[in-house]
């Protein structure tokens, strides 16, 4: 999945992926080898594997690039939903949108779909803003509380 | 994790982990070099790895060995709370046990602890029994509700 | 890393990535955090999961693509050789041929280079083809070997 | 596979594994669903990352902890052969030594095999000693030297 790269939600992708809602970050993908298990299936931990490349990149539009010395989030909860099975060489898309978030803590939503096929795992993360270096929380900058706000419609305090 | 080298919680375990209940399933494990982060720590789906390998056990446990034609649990949901990091070379406990079923899901609770420092991360998780080559949803046998009820204190519906 | 994207090895990709030779099979991807250790030095084994990763879409180029009852090979011996690290967030080039071919076996390098530094790993493989439901060898297709022979310049027996 | 559990080789060992020669580093393992892929042979990576433990239990042996700021093997080479397919619940033994040295490299060889089945797998690795924090190459300690002469035979410079 390459930064920069973030197809846009439009008619053509929604019909291709059936996929609703508003996802301000994506990224399509093709199910590697290495990710399938015995049973063909996509293994369980892909998903968040695919979630977490999606929180990084939703952290830089945010102006968050990852490092020890800046503050970045850490995940303290995530729930998951196995709807469907993916396969291998299926197309997926990926999906992440912050929700809402407090002074030092976020909640984002995570979707997976498969073309031709719908949504097969969505999942809910609740991080909190951490440096590394200092291990101290750190508050969310105006600049991304704004910008969640407005691109992602999440709700603030 | 070997097979059949589960260890028993008793009274020097518990101390050495400051581990707490009832867990007829567990394994020790040191932490790899390839299960850690850029900041040393484990990484989130490692412990998803483990509660696999746990849920493998507790199935061959109950007479359920894993094969394609056979009733093998699907994981549906897992809601997993990060408490404290895991390093690189720590000792860690993985613990699981069936808390209730219905006739073709269980729920199952899984926990690690770090030698030391205590409980690191927790996990509940919610299989559906499935027959992978039919497709089709399966009992669950009676020897298994039966060893689940009596040693891991579960409640059947 | 998607089917059907592979870039072109022009000037400018040439330029960005300091890459020589002739490699017909490309994919562009951006280091992630999963993919890093605790030095946020690439995985030694993430070499091998893209190099896995292109060796695929190689033998689709070929129209050989991967299923059980259908000749695919399997890895045989591969030699790597880490010149350079790379890290989270590098840009990243990754490339295959393949070099000779038997009957029933091929040769295939690979290598990856990094935007704006070069070469950082390369690779060669032995593959046997196989037929995975009857474990038995199988001859490379004729129009396998021409496309190998005109479009990756490789050397047949 | 835990630190300081590593087996010793003795007849029974030789047996069940119908393991050759001498390996002053050994561990057990039993193959993790999440360790094989579609086809339920053990993933090429998965090699790897045993040999990669191996690796740090060898340095331990020698008293060369794996830190930041102090001497540690860095990947020059590796070159693996693929001999036999290994599979799920597999019980395997992973064995590594020091073949020969230099001031600041080493040859290690590592092997797997499965009970009953013998050598599946074997590599041989090329590593470099490097201070992280520095980037500079590094000798290897007297002590290693000759622990490595004496226990595992290996032919120094």
């Amino acid at each position: 999945m390459r930064a920069g790269m973030t197809p846009v939600l439009d008619d053509a992708l929604r019909a291709e992926f059936q996929a609703e809602g508003e996802w301000p970050i994506l990224a399509r993908h093709v199910v590697r080898w290495s990710e399938v298990d015995a049973y063909a299936h996509v293994n369980h931990t892909c998903y968040l594997e695919w979630y977490e490349d999606a929180r990084i990149r939703l952290m830089e539009e945010a102006g968050l690039r990852l490092g020890p010395d800046r503050p970045g989030p850490v995940l303290a909860r995530i729930e998951v939903a196995y709807r469907q099975p993916a396969h291998f060489r299926d197309e997926v898309l990926v999906g992440a949108r912050v929700t809402s978030f407090r002074r030092t803590s976020l909640v984002m939503d995570y979707a997976t779909w498969v073309a031709g096929r719908g949504l097969v795992n969505s999942a809910t993360a609740l991080c909190v803003m951490f440096v590394n270096t200092t291990g101290e929380k750190a508050a969310i900058p105006d600049s991304a509380r704004q910008l969640w706000t407005a691109r992602h419609n999440a709700k603030g305090e």
